[in-house]
């Protein structure tokens, strides 16, 4: 059972198999993956329907995912809806950069979002009912301090394609700055080698919400000569705010909510 | 097999049993509802991908329905999904509005869209491949003048319950001013009694973006001293640009894309 769940997670999520994974795989959650049961009728609330509106920033605010939706998102994460999901997502922002005639003077930039975007917890949030347990801070630190996270092997992808279109790449993170050095690191584990910038949440940004930490960042960007051509994030409020960029792309998450 | 169309569409949209409704039921496509079909595997493109990505925002300037997708965007819309999908906009927007403490200066307003947000055409897409046909503005235009559009009934629900809360509402819709007269009365007859505005597109607004047209005119509203509270569209260009409102609510159309 953990070698076939190693080996679905490693196909799906691109870990690499260096013997340091291991200790994930002893780690998730026994829920397997169905295919098919993303969009499965759910009595009472359509777990669908919550999710979609969860996608269109439709439900906001939210805590936890619906008790009674945690099976459901369990095997969207897992599954293959989630991946495809990630996939057009992905596919659309290539498009537009292709479509785009760069500049040529360096500046144009890219920003990712990390968690959820650029890397995956995945390994942890299954451990930790899919976004139904309360988010606790010090397991999830813990985790991140681990340096494990895998790519969202879309976006590692798309991050590939547009280096090789001559984008420059700025990761944008809600992770606090003493997770620099990890986040770094992780980030080169998993396959980004290179970027312009990667920027934390300064302890300056203490209790301010993402919107207004990631706009004003952006804001610096942009003072700084640099144009954002695209933006990809997991929540709206990677997305919201000003200095937005020329557009914007929003990566599936129905497991948590950040404002 | 009309008669079983007719009362599902009945059921599904609050069509009236009026005898003039009966010419709409011999026009709907051969398409019969089956449950659970939406979000269905399709080989290659993922069409619950593709609906999500259009309403997410992620796909755009699209001038069809990906031909594919012609029956899953047909047994989406003519099955529960769409109703559930709807119902949770719906429910978010109402819970909203409930949250507020309106300003009692009679100057609170909540915008609509019509077309596929306040009136269902779906009648008229069930027989033109829900999108999959391109846009035929004669044909459409002759659907529109019959004034024969049921209401959405989760609109329809939610603009009863905002106006026994005291809101005012405003419909602001892409429709030629010289459709004012029937829309009117289509909205009547669908249940929409009364609205503090029914603004329609000018000819000043000829070649303008959606975006451009509802953007200013919302600013009018605002320049008049009303305050927008809520927003409510199926088209993202109902809910971007400027003077958006306190909060937009995003109903679900994968049948077209309006810039």
């Amino acid at each position: 059972m953990a070698l076939f769940l190693f080996l679905f997670l490693a196909t799906t999520l691109g870990i690499s198999q260096g013997s340091d994974q291991d200790t994930v795989t002893h780690k998730i959650h026994l829920l397997r993956p169905q295919s098919g049961a993303a969009g499965n009728h759910v009595p009472g609330l359509s777990c669908l329907s919550w999710r979609l509106g969860v996608e269109t920033n439709n439900v906001v605010g939210w805590i936890t995912v619906p008790e009674e939706c945690e099976e459901y998102v369990g095997h969207y994460m897992l599954g293959h809806q989630y991946r495809k999901d990630s996939r057009v997502v992905a596919n659309q922002a290539l498009l537009y950069a292709q479509s785009l005639s760069l500049a040529r003077d360096c500046k144009d930039v890219w920003v990712f979002d990390i968690d959820e975007t650029a890397l995956s917890n995945l390994p942890y949030y299954a451990q930790h009912g899919f976004g139904v347990e309360q988010y606790n801070p010090t397991l999830f630190n813990k985790w991140v301090m681990e340096g494990k996270a895998p790519a969202l092997p879309e976006t590692l992808n798309l991050y590939k394609k547009l280096l090789s279109l001559g984008t420059k790449v700025v990761f944008l993170t809600g992770r606090p700055e003493y997770q620099r050095s990890v986040t770094a690191n992780n980030l080169r584990k998993a396959g980004y080698q290179t970027w312009e910038k990667l920027i934390l949440k300064g302890s300056s940004y203490s209790g301010k919400s993402a919107v207004v930490y990631k706009s004003s960042e952006r804001k610096k960007l942009a003072m700084s000569g640099y144009k954002i051509i695209g933006n990809m994030g997991d929540q709206w409020s990677d997305l919201l705010g000003t200095d937005v960029g020329n557009r914007t792309f929003k990566m599936p998450d129905p497991m948590y909510y950040i404002s």
